[in-house]
């Protein structure tokens, strides 16, 4: 059976970690009628109320709520930390553990290694947040790998969420996400931070060009730097991607060079 | 009498150098009915005869045709080299010059050296072209200072070419667009040719930023190196701006590996 089979079901979802990007994910979810409950390490005890959504200060009666699906929105730099601090033997049923990380490897890696055995795994990506996102999700890119999946209804069901809203359903190795995403979402939140750094401004003279990269870097400095970092600390693949960055940088300024002394 | 006053008149124009950006600007020239003559290096005799363009492959017979305006379309690199070329003493009445290319102290300054005394002198700086000016020009920027002005009527009818089509009209000095310039379009080109040069293509886990960035990129490179290599040597203010781009992707990567050793 694959995993965008048609099987639909409502789903009880246990969010770990509810910031920005859980929040925009849980909105979605409540929508198509799925039933909700988080934990975070801060309180998001009203948020969660306004949106209908049981929010457990602990962890232990959170796990202990029967939950079909248990999602792991925390930042990449803290995964491990938070992963450590989860009593998994609290779990009433085998549950499908998803984790929506903007890297893939290291969750996949970490995530196999704590998880009880019984406990089903599926790695995703949704390639769009809060800002890209913003007006529906149809077209835009949502990326997973089947790591360890025997209750199939609980997997197509999840996947349905987005298959739902129109996402293009992406189904790749957690390896070969990080190699790609390396080469374009940490590039271009690289150029975003290059741009804020060097301070940006819109000038008298703005080309079509530059108005793009404008509104570039005001989107991407809306993530937090957390999750910047993460995308460069735990993919094995960035540190070639900022590199080759650097090569083209010093490449092109030889070539500029070149024609100043012509 | 300022610049953007609504005196108009058809105008004969003169083009020099008939490259890939005066063609553009001559197309909506000629809709405008205004008449245009052109000489450049290499033969555009064809495409001329296909605009009602009279081509001149000799520069005496083409001064000497009587232009109200002579327009200024040679790449920045060899602007002096084509100055040098130019027998102006053939011209038979005060002539408008005006200039295009992307920097402005540079032909601004060389321009004072080698013009008559009696010719006018208008720099300016459409901030479009051929790509993103494709569909219109309403609300681009059109960057000009009236160096030396006495026959407004020339000058305020030529202003009107870009007023007609809804330019957005910026009378700044070449000194300030110079500065501005190499915040914006020149650190637009070079990041569109830094991406050109680590050889960026689709992924299948496109975000919309990446994809913004590749149309960037492919955008930018239809431009010839001349004109980005322009740029660079004949602003003063893009040394600067490269350096600036270096250091911002120095301090960012300082940050990123920081985290690592956290
Ligand atoms: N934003 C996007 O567009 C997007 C898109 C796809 C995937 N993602 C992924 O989704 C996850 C969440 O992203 P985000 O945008 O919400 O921002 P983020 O800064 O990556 O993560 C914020 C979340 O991490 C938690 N957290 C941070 N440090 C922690 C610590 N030391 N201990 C415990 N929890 C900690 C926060 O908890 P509290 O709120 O309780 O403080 C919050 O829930 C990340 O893994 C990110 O890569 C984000
Ligand atoms: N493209 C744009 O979007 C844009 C926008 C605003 C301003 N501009 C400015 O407009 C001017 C023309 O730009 P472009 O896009 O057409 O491309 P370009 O590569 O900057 O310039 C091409 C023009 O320069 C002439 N040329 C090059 N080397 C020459 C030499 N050694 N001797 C004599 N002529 C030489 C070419 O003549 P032949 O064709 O006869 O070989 C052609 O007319 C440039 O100054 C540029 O900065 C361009």
């Amino acid at each position: 059976m694959s995993g965008t089979s048609s099987f639909s079901m409502k789903l009880k979802v246990g969010i770990v970690g509810f910031g920005p990007f859980a929040q925009f994910l849980a909105k979605t979810m409540i929508k198509q009628g799925h039933t909700l409950t988080a934990t975070s390490r801060s309180d998001h005890s009203e948020i969660c109320s306004q949106l209908g959504i049981k929010f457990f200060k602990d962890i232990v009666p959170f796990l202990d709520s029967n939950n079909d699906v248990i999602l792991i929105s925390t930042s990449i730099l803290s995964l491990s930390q938070v992963l450590s601090s989860i009593p998994f033997h609290v779990l009433k049923k085998p549950t499908l553990f998803v984790d929506v990380l903007s890297v893939k490897e290291y969750p996949r890696q970490l995530l196999l290694q704590v998880l009880p055995e019984e406990a089903d795994l599926l790695c995703t990506h949704p390639m769009f947040g809060p800002v890209n996102g913003k007006d529906g999700w149809a077209g835009l890119a949502f990326m997973y790998e089947r790591v360890r999946i025997r209750n199939e209804d609980t997997c197509s069901s999840f996947l349905h969420i987005f298959q739902n809203e129109g996402c293009r359903m992406v189904e790749i190795s957690c390896e070969e996400h990080d190699k790609q995403a390396a080469r374009s979402q940490f590039l271009t939140h690289t150029i975003g931070r290059m741009l804020s750094e060097m301070d940006i401004t819109s000038t008298s003279v703005n080309t079509k060009g530059f108005e793009t990269l404008i509104h570039l870097k005001d989107d991407i400095v809306k993530n937090s730097f957390d999750l910047y970092s993460g995308l460069f600390v735990h993919n094995r693949f960035a540190k070639q991607e900022l590199n080759n960055l650097e090569i083209a940088l010093e490449t092109i300024k030889e070539k500029l060079l070149d024609k100043v002394t012509e």
